[in-house]
């Protein structure tokens, strides 16, 4: 099969939109997930993003890219600045609707929770809120906020709560949605499980 | 159903390995890519990352995390400090054993193209080598290598080279392959394409 080859003046050419879709898809499939977050004021804020990336394990450290007046609004960003804890819960099958909804730009003092249909919860006297329709449910703390070259942020915050469903993990891994791109989601089905490799040859 | 609930303390005295497959796999699949390098010696490197990030499209930027030691090997740290030019091919449903095995440490000598059974190709005068069987092959040049909180490195590339199979582009993504944890993958299948939200409500 002939190949498309592009170079980087070429996809600096590209039109707009069909750039964006592009780049967005060509490093595959993301994990979905919701962002939680509460201003000063009190008012919640979730969003969809799908940049959730592990950093670390001990201590236990994940991190997302927080792109201002973009896929993630500032109103994530402004919040986390006000009161650094935030929460990150899985995207349900039966939500995708309700969670890519989170995505639209409403004003700030509108709450994605309400006006898309999610429940929020508070547990552990934890001050952020979480998605109560949410299988998987991580409580964060800002460690790192740190500026990446196109003014994006990566924002890192360490885990300070988890709550999962005690049932086997495997299966509750295998309900994970992925997405590619903006708008198009994924369910994932198990190919195989592999040994550790860590031979010295 | 009862969920398991984890504070920070709690998951600060899990045994190791526990812990590092629970906080590996809790934010859910990841996209499996090829990390392909060369030393200034001239020997080329590859290995399996699942923390490919999109970062931007204008420019087009993708990040991934670099943890010397571990997941990541020093070959790609050092790789990259002596030649700022690396490559990210998807990994094939096929291929899938091969790549994985190149998370195992081997002698720097050694090029995991050899020892994990991929043939490397160089394309439009490119400094460093693809991976030949990958149908997403994409050549990047560095532009920031940000030291994170717990010491591992967060690597973003400019896209200055993009080679994929001109074909059915959502039939391609659907090929991705997905991977929880560190050793667990994944087929996709698609669930749904929404609209772009964009409306300011």
């Amino acid at each position: 099969m002939k190949n498309i080859i592009l170079e980087l003046n070429e996809l600096e050419n590209m039109e707009r939109v069909k750039r964006l879709k592009l780049i967005n898809s060509i490093s595959g499939v993301k994990s979905a997930n919701l962002v939680g977050t509460k201003s000063k004021k009190g008012i919640s804020n979730l969003c969809i993003i799908s940049s959730v990336t592990h950093i670390g394990s001990a201590p236990p450290l994940i991190g997302f890219i927080c792109r201002p007046n973009n896929e993630v609004k500032r109103d994530t960003f402004n919040n986390i600045q006000e009161n650094p804890y935030f929460t990150i819960n899985s995207v349900e099958q039966s939500k995708i609707n309700n969670a890519h909804l989170t995505s639209a730009k409403y004003d700030e003092e509108i709450s994605e929770f309400d006006e898309c249909d999610f429940n929020e919860i508070y547990l552990k006297e934890f001050p952020a809120p979480f998605v109560s329709a949410s299988r998987i449910k991580i409580g964060l703390k800002l460690q790192q906020k740190q500026k990446l070259i196109n003014g994006t942020y990566f924002i890192i915050g360490k885990i300070e709560l988890l709550i999962f469903p005690n049932s086997n993990f495997e299966k509750l891994m295998e309900e994970s949605i992925g997405v590619v791109g903006l708008n198009t989601y994924y369910s994932i089905k198990k190919i195989k499980e592999l040994d550790y490799v860590r031979i010295k040859k």
